[in-house]
């Protein structure tokens, strides 16, 4: 219940912001549609795909992709509202990230999988969605970006998950909570001071 | 039977588009194969993978990469043929898209899919070949570009297919027709007529 | 043993060609070592999710993962001395992908594939890592390029392990290291000799 309730709501923060960058590339009606849908429900097909849980649930059932077909029509209708909130869309995004990557975590803790595989499940559910919308739209993934810590956090929340749900006895709401709390906390921290992490040394490069 | 010829005539038909691609871009002769064999079973493949039946028929069965070669290198050789006849591939790639989309959902009929599910399989493994041929030419997908009408088809000849093989007794090679024709009709029609999804509302867009 | 050590290699040696495009590319740490993990394990989930062996071993198991991270960090602050050595770049690049084909195939052949399958699988998992780096920092992949032979050695050495082990009752080993070192060895010498496949035959091309 609250598992599910968590998934949806990072489900449609990720659809809106797929469907803002299709607006700014120039998609139609179909398009922004379509890479709402893939940056909403890429990274739990990929979980899913990883974990053998097969067909996806976003593929198995209705809920996932009406949600993001219906943020896509808002979004369409009423983007020069969200775009003038590209800092609202950051903190929703952040929010996003951090309940992919608990919720990510969790499942995989669900179907028996190791510690290390949860958290590298839970990372890859965070940043799947994102990833795919930039491939498609043929921009150097953010993810990949010299920029603000996105990723990190994104390990740490699910890494939260995974060991904590494997090795204790707590129950699996509080480390849920705390994990997508954590990872969308350090990621807004991050954004809010300016963290980067360094690009490799120069000194000696050519070409 | 039935089945099983109309998903080899859309892989050979589009292995054609994709080597056609790949002449374009200058690529040499294995990558030409390559694009071709991706662009034919790119989309089975992803079908099968949703559906968890690994391996994919693609990949356990010889035949549909040697129709996807053979196609190749009859393009690779003859293509000046092929580009003066661009209207041709449009039309043969119109034919690809409805059997793929009508035997993608009938596959995952098959194998006790919900209608919902068997809907979106048919239409994502009627553009996932597609998708993949332009993410691999570095190109903005045609799926996504303010272009004619595509997917739209798509999902109404797969969504035709899974809800009549699931809530009727009418036998699945008459959905599976009907699917094909009525998706491959609307593509036709819609290029024909320049139907056009529209752009998002642009009133107050900046940078 | 054998097959697991191959295998550790082929992961090292990809992570470091990964590691150093992210260094070109001007990623920071993060995206170094994620490009260098994708592109080290990206061949090998890709084979297990064609396999069906989910989660993939490089999820479920912490030591591939570790290897591209230790190899990204290495990459990271000592990078000018590997730029220095592209040429021992291209041939443990080379070394890499003889190891991903022969041992492709052998997992491949382990889980009672066909040997069509095996020596397709072969392929993939050689292919598959430098394919999803390329992508990812917006490249057309190497593999497509009218460049020095690549997948052509790939598919020779996968093949051999394919039909080896299928059809002869030679020890898998032996296979193991004949197709690695003839995927290998065929690579070196067409890098070598400068071998490289035609190009499309250019006459009428227009636009």
């Amino acid at each position: 219940m609250l598992l599910n309730s968590l998934n949806y709501i990072g489900v449609a923060v990720f659809a809106a912001s797929g469907a803002l960058v299709g607006v700014r590339k120039d998609l139609d009606l179909w398009g922004i549609v379509t890479v709402a849908a893939l940056t909403g429900v890429g990274g739990g097909i990929l979980r899913d795909v990883l974990l053998g849980s097969t067909p996806p649930a976003a593929v198995q059932n209705w809920v996932p992709v009406t949600i993001t077909s219906v943020v896509a029509l808002v979004v369409f209708f009423f983007h020069p509202a969200f775009t003038a909130l590209r800092r609202t869309i950051l903190i929703l995004d952040a929010i996003g990230m951090g309940l992919f990557a608990a919720t990510g975590a969790s499942i995989a803790v669900a179907v028996h999988s190791s510690a290390f595989a949860a958290a590298v499940v839970g990372l890859l559910t965070a940043v799947g969605g994102g990833l795919l919308r930039d491939v498609l739209v043929r921009e150097i993934p953010l993810l990949l970006q010299p920029s603000d810590l996105y990723a990190v956090p994104a390990l740490i929340g699910s890494t939260i998950v995974a060991v904590g749900s494997t090795y204790t006895d707590i129950a699996e709401p509080v480390w849920l909570i705390v994990g997508a709390v954590s990872a969308t906390g350090l990621r807004l921290a991050g954004l809010a001071a300016g963290w980067k992490l360094p690009p490799a040394p120069r000194r000696t490069r050519s070409a």
